[in-house]
C-alpha cells in the first residue's frame, strides 16, 4: 500500500463531503419556491434534486490559494434540479452556499455564468416522462397493439408483461426540428443469458412518434419502417404485412457468439499462469488517502471526480512546478450513423449518462495490477450518497522496454522504464472506457483511453454503406468515438503561447553549396496569435510539432521551456459535418486540437444535458471562440482524440483494447537542460 | 525457459552453418579468376570477401516445399565481394552454390536478379580508401596542416597522433555529381571519459574535398566553411583566422550533460526494488532452439537473420493459417539538414553498416524482462563467424490494462492481456534501434521501433531554421528517421486485394427521413487495382481503413476474410522531396505505404550499397511499380514508420524510448468468425 501523507493543502476539487451533501439536501427542501419532492415519492409530475455536488473553485480563486496562499476558495454546492412538475419541465443548474450553509449567508442561485447559454442555467427536459408514460401510455401500448405481428416475427411480445422477450428504445438525442420532438424507436431481442448482448440484437422494425409535449394522448405515431420500406401508419404496416407483401427477415438471436465467458479448447501452455507484475518492494509512491493527493518520484498531483466527467486531475507538477493545472475528460461522443433511423439518429454524448456514476469497481490483476492501490469515488444522486468502491486505481508499472539504452564496443548503457499509472473505467451502457493517465521519469505524461465491451450493432437491411456484415441479420454500425480532454497546462506560469516547428520540404542555397539549390528540408516556425486560428488538426505526415511554452521563460540557451502535445494513437475528430444529429450541442468535435483563453466561465467544453436542446445547447463550445489573443495568456487546450469504429466480427463479442484506443503524450521540449529520467537508480552500465 | 520441440519444417532462412559458410570461403579462394587476398592481409589494393551468407530461398521455392511438400530449395551463399585490385573498385554480389558444394555443380555467377540495376551484382565503391588512404593520406595531412588553428581555437589535434583530441569525419553518402566524388568533413571534439559522446561536440569548421579516384596525389581541398562563412582554400581561411577577421566561436566539451550514468539526488522511494515482471510458471511458448522456429498460442512462426536487416520472421501463422510470409526491416534511413554542409549532406541508409552486426547482446532485465529467452544472432564477415550471444529475446508479458472488460450491474467480465514479443537491438553508430514484434490473443500482430543512443547534432552557427539550441555551441540537427518494413501478408493463399473503407461525411436523404437529407457519415469503399496507384498516405482524420484481404476468400457472411493495418505511432514518411543526397537510392521512404505485387527478383526495398551510387542505386524502390494489376495476386506491403526528429535538451545526454517510436498494427478483420482472444482461460467473471 501507497505510503500515507499530508497534502501540503486541501484538495479543493475533491467534492462534498457526506455531511455538506446532506446539509445542502435538506437546506433545499427548506426553499419552498422550488417546490421539492423527495426522489423516492417523486411522480414524473414533480420536482426533484437530480444531482448535488461540489462546484469546482474557478481557477482563479484556485490558483491564488494554491500559489499565493490565500484563503481556500469559497466552497459552494452545484445543484441540479430536475423540475417537471410543469407542463415545460426543464432542468436548472443552481449554486447553493456558501458551504457550510447558515440560514443568514446561505443562498441558491441559477448558475449561469459557466454556460454559453443564458438563460439562468435552465435547459429543457425532452425525456421528462422516459421512465414512466413513454413506456406505460406508448412505447408498450405500440407493442401490444403489434403483437400479431412480433409473435409471428420473432415469438415475442414488447408490451411490459412479465414474459416480454423483446424490448423497445431509439434514438438519443430526439430529432428537435421544428420545436417538434421526434423518437424514432426499433424493437430488440432480449439477451437468453446473464451477458449484456442486447446491443447486438436488433429486430429491424422501426416507428416514428411525435411526442412532443407532456400529454401521451396528443403524441401521434407517424409510420413505420422495415426492410427499408416506409409505411404512413400501423394501419398500412399490417395490411401490407398479413397480405404477405412483407418480406420477412432473419431475427437477431442471442448465442454463445454474443458471450464472453471462455470459449474452444484451452491451450495447454494457457492453463499454466502467465507473466504477471509484482511490486517486490511494495508501493513506492505516496498517498493522502483522504485528500486525493499523490507523490510519485517527482510528481505531484490532485485527483478531483465529479458526476459528468468522472476522474479528473489536478495541480499536476514536477520537480515542484506546475506543468497542467488541469488534465481531464470533457466529453464522450458515439456519432453512429446507418441506413436505419435508429442508429442514423444516435450520437450519445455520454455525460448526459455521467461518467461518475458508471465507474464502477476494478478487478484488481484485470484492470489494474494485484499491486495496485485504489480509492473510492463517491457522488451525491436522488438525495443520496453513491460510494463506489475501488473504483480508481494508482499503480507504478515496469515497461517491457527500457526508458534509454546505448551500446558502444566498450560499454552498454540502460535504464528502466518505470511509470506511475492512474485509472478508472466507466461503463456507459454498451461500452467500458478505460482512462489511464501515465506519468514518466523523462518528464513526459500519457493520456490513453481504451474501448471495449459490447458494440451497438444494426440490424442488417441497408447495405453495405454504414458497416460490415457480422452475424445472420447484423451490421457492426459504423460510428465516431471522439473523446474530447481539457489540458491547461500552465509552463511556469499561466502566460503561455503556442508554437508550431514543422519540418517542411524546402530548396534552398547555401553558402557552401557553389551557388547550386539542394533539395532538404528545414524547421517553419509560427506561433498562434488568436483565437480565429486556434481550432486545427493534427498536420499530415505528422510533420507539424504542435508545443506549449513560456516565450518570458527561456532555459540557459534562450529556446522557450515548454511541452510538445502530440497523438500517440487514434488522432482524429469527428467525420460527420454539421451533424444533424447535434447540430450545436458538440462543436468541441470538429477539429482534432483546439486553443482557448482560459476563463473561469467557460470551465467545461460540453454540458450534460447538450442533449436536451441540440440547437440552443447549454454550452456551445464554438462560442469559447472570439478572437481573443493567444499570445502569453493563461491557454487552454481541447484535445480530441477517438477512433474511426467499423466494427467487424473481431468485435463480437466485445471490442477488445487492441485496436480499440486513443491517446495524447506530453512530452517536455526544451523544459529541462537535459532527460530527466538521468535522476534515477534503476539504470545500468555493463562495461 | 522455453520448451524444446521440433519444427515442422527446415528453417530455410536460418543462414548458413559454420560448415558451409567455411566452405564456401575455402572455394572462392580456388577460384583464381576472383583474385582473392585473405582479409587479415589484405590491403586496400586487394580484393576480399565481404560477406558470406545465406540467399534467402525465392518464395516461389520456399512456399512449394512449405506448403506443397516439394524439397527444400537449393541452398547457395549470398557474397559480396570487394574489389579493389584495381583503380575503378566497386563491390559484386555473387551467387555461390549449390550448396553442399562439390567440384563438379559448384560454381559463382553474379547476382543479379534481385537487383533493379542490371550490371551483374556490380556497384562501385566510393569508400575504398576510407580504412587506410583516406585518413593517412589525406585527412590527417589536413588536419596537420591546420594543427595551428585547432591547437589555437580547441588546444587540440587531429593529425594520426596518439595525443589527437579531435576527430575528422562527415558526409555520408558522399557527393556524387557530375562525375565527381566530393567529401564534406567536420572536426569534432573527442570524448574525455567512456561515453560515447562524440556526436555531441561538432566544432563547426568543415572542409571540401574532392576525393575522385584512387590516388590522394590528385584529390583536391575545395574550401574551408567556418561560421558559415565559406573560404576558398586553405590559405586564404589562415590568412583570414590569423588576421584576426575570424570570430573565435566555442567549442563543445564533453561533460556530465552527455554522460548516461544516474546524475541527482536519489530520490528516496526509488532505492527500493520497482515493480517486476515474473514468469511464475516458467515460459509458456515453445522453441526449436536449433532452427529458430517459436509457437506461442496460436501463433508459429521462424526466425530468419541477415547482416543487412538483422531480424526477420517468416511464415508468421495463427491457428495454422498462414497470415505473413516474411514480416521484417528494410532499410532505416536517418535524412539530416542543416546550415552546414555535414548535417546537410547527411543521410545514413543504416543497412550498409549493417543491423546484423549490430545486434548485441541484449541486457536482461532492461532490453528485455529478466525471465526472457534468448537466441544468438551469427554472421560471417572478413571470413570469420561472429556469434553474437543473446542477441534476440522472446518473452510473454501481460500488459498494464486487460484485452476485454464489461461490467453491467449483474456482473463484471475480464479477460488478461498476455502477448508474446520477439526483439532484437542493433546499435548502428551513435542510435540503438529497438526492433519488437509482438503478438495478441486476439490474431493481431504489432511492430515496433524505438530509438535511443547519441543524437548526431551540429554546430550552432546557422540559426534556428534547423534545430533547437540545446547547449553552448550545439543545435538539435532536426532529422527524419524513415524505417520501410516489409509485410508479405498471404491473407488464405496469396491471391490477395487491397481494399479501403473510409469514413465520409455526406448529406442524403432516406426512405424515412421525409425528403429530408441528413448530415451523416458513410463508407466509401475503393479497391487497388494497380501498382500506378500503390504508392500513398495514410489518409487524414485517420478516416480511411487500409485492408488486405482475400475476396475469394469470404467469410460466412459474405464479408471478405483480411487483416486491416494501421499506423499505432509515429505514421510518416521523409519530409525531403527528391532529396540531394538520396536521389534514387531511397525511393521507399517517399510514401507511407506501398504495395507491390510479388516477384521473387524483387526480395527486398532496398540495398546495403544503394549510398555508393544514388543516381544509379543497385534497387531503386520506384522501378518495382510497373502498373502490375494488385487484384488477387501474389502482394506485398512496404510500410513506413519513424520519426520526425527535432532534438531538444530532453534529448541529451541520450534520445529517451517514451517518445521516439513507431508502429504498426495488423489486426484480423473479418478473418475469424469472432474474437479469438476468447479463447484464453486467463479470464473472469464476478457476478
Ligand atoms: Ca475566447
Ligand atoms: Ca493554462
Ligand atoms: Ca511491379
Ligand atoms: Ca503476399
Ligand atoms: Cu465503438
Ligand atoms: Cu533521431
Amino acid at each position: 500500500k501507497a505510503t500515507s501523507i499530508t497534502a501540503p493543502y486541501e484538495n479543493i476539487w475533491a467534492g462534498l463531503s457526506d455531511g455538506e451533501a446532506a446539509s445542502v439536501i435538506a437546506w433545499l427542501f427548506g426553499q419552498p419556491a422550488l417546490n421539492l419532492t423527495a426522489s423516492e415519492n417523486a411522480t414524473a409530475w414533480d420536482n426533484t434534486i437530480l444531482l448535488v455536488e461540489l462546484m469546482i473553485p474557478n481557477k482563479t480563486d484556485a490558483v491564488a490559494y494554491i500559489d499565493s496562499g490565500a484563503a481556500t476558495p469559497a466552497r459552494y454546492a452545484r445543484v441540479v434540479i430536475d423540475n417537471r412538475a410543469t407542463v415545460d419541465p426543464y432542468f436548472q443548474d443552481l449554486l447553493v452556499g456558501p458551504l457550510p450553509l447558515n440560514n443568514a449567508t446561505a443562498s441558491y442561485q441559477p448558475l449561469e455564468f459557466p454556460l454559453t447559454r443564458k438563460t439562468e442555467g435552465k435547459v429543457r427536459n425532452v425525456g421528462a416522462d422516459d421512465d414512466d408514460a413513454l413506456y406505460s401510455a406508448w412505447l408498450y401500448k405500440i407493442g401490444a397493439e403489434m403483437v400479431d405481428i412480433t409473435m409471428d416475427l420473432w415469438g415475442g411480445s414488447a408490451m411490459g408483461a412479465d414474459n416480454d422477450t423483446l424490448d423497445i428504445w431509439g434514438i438519443d438525442p430526439l430529432w428537435q426540428d421544428d420545436g417538434r420532438i421526434i423518437r424514432w424507436d426499433s424493437f430488440w431481442n432480449t439477451p437468453n443469458d446473464i451477458f449484456d448482448a442486447e446491443t447486438l440484437l436488433p429486430l429491424g422494425l422501426y416507428f416514428k412518434s411525435d411526442v412532443t409535449g407532456r400529454d401521451p394522448s396528443q403524441w401521434k405515431l407517424e409510420g413505420w419502417l422495415y426492410n427499408n420500406i416506409f409505411y404512413n401508419t400501423t394501419e398500412e404496416f399490417r395490411a401490407a404485412y398479413w397480405s404477405g407483401a412483407v418480406e420477412k427477415l432473419a431475427a437477431n438471436v442471442d448465442g454463445t457468439w454474443a458471450h464472453t465467458d471462455q470459449q474452444g479448447d484451452v491451450l495447454p501452455s494457457d492453463a499454466n499462469y502467465p507473466p504477471t507484475t509484482i511490486a517486490p518492494s511494495g508501493s513506492r509512491f505516496s498517498l493522502d488517502y483522504e485528500r486525493k493527493y499523490v507523490e510519485w518520484m517527482d510528481y505531484t498531483f490532485f485527483i478531483g471526480f465529479s458526476r459528468d466527467v468522472g476522474m479528473t486531475l489536478y495541480d499536476i507538477r514536477f520537480k515542484g512546478e506546475r506543468i497542467l493545472y488541469e488534465l481531464g475528460l470533457q466529453e464522450a461522443l458515439a456519432h453512429y450513423a446507418g441506413g436505419d433511423p435508429v442508429q442514423s439518429g444516435t450520437s450519445y454524448l455520454d455525460s448526459y449518462y455521467g461518467f461518475g456514476p458508471y465507474a464502477f469497481e476494478l478487478v484488481p490483476g484485470y484492470d489494474c495490477p494485484e499491486y495496485a492501490t485504489y480509492l473510492n469515488s463517491t457522488f451525491y444522486v436522488d438525495e443520496t450518497t453513491h460510494t463506489h468502491l475501488n473504483s480508481i486505481c494508482l499503480f507504478e508499472f515496469t515497461a517491457d522496454y527500457p526508458m534509454q539504452r546505448h551500446s558502444t564496443s566498450e560499454y552498454v548503457a540502460n535504464t528502466k522504464n518505470t511509470y506511475f499509472s492512474v485509472r478508472s473505467v466507466s461503463t456507459v451502457g454498451n461500452y467500458d472506457y478505460m482512462f489511464t493517465y501515465s506519468f514518466y521519469t523523462d518528464g513526459s505524461i500519457g493520456v490513453e483511453v481504451r474501448a471495449s465491451g459490447y458494440i451497438q450493432s444494426a440490424y442488417y437491411t441497408t447495405g453495405s454503406d454504414f458497416g460490415w456484415k457480422i452475424q445472420e441479420a447484423l451490421s457492426g454500425s459504423m460510428h465516431d468515438h471522439v473523446l474530447n480532454f481539457k489540458a491547461d497546462f500552465d509552463i511556469l506560469g499561466t502566460a503561455n503561447s503556442m508554437q508550431f516547428v514543422e519540418n517542411v520540404p524546402v530548396s534552398r542555397v547555401f553558402p557552401w553549396s557553389n551557388g547550386k539549390a539542394r533539395n532538404t528540408m528545414q524547421l517553419q516556425r509560427s506561433t498562434l496569435t488568436t483565437e480565429d486560428e486556434a481550432r486545427f488538426d493534427w498536420g499530415v505526415n505528422s510533420a507539424k510539432q504542435v508545443l506549449v511554452v513560456n516565450t518570458d521563460a527561456p532555459n540557459k540557451w534562450g529556446e522557450s521551456r515548454g511541452y510538445r502535445v502530440l497523438p500517440s494513437f487514434g488522432a482524429m475528430h469527428l467525420t460527420v459535418k454539421d451533424s444533424s444529429n447535434l447540430v450545436n450541442a458538440a462543436r468541441w468535435a470538429e477539429y482534432d486540437i483546439q486553443v482557448t483563453r482560459q476563463h473561469d466561465h467557460e470551465p467545461r467544453a460540453a454540458h450534460a444535458y447538450n442533449s436536451q436542446d441540440v440547437n440552443d445547447p447549454p454550452v456551445d463550445f464554438s462560442a469559447f471562440f472570439n478572437g481573443e489573443s493567444l499570445e502569453q495568456e493563461d491557454l487552454v487546450l481541447w484535445l480530441n482524440v477517438g477512433m474511426h469504429h467499423v466494427p467487424n466480427t473481431g468485435d463480437l463479442p466485445n471490442t477488445v483494447f487492441t485496436t480499440a484506443h486513443a491517446g495524447l503524450t506530453f512530452a517536455p521540449n526544451n523544459y529541462f537542460d537535459m532527460d530527466q529520467s538521468r535522476r534515477t537508480v534503476n539504470m545500468v552500465r555493463i562495461n
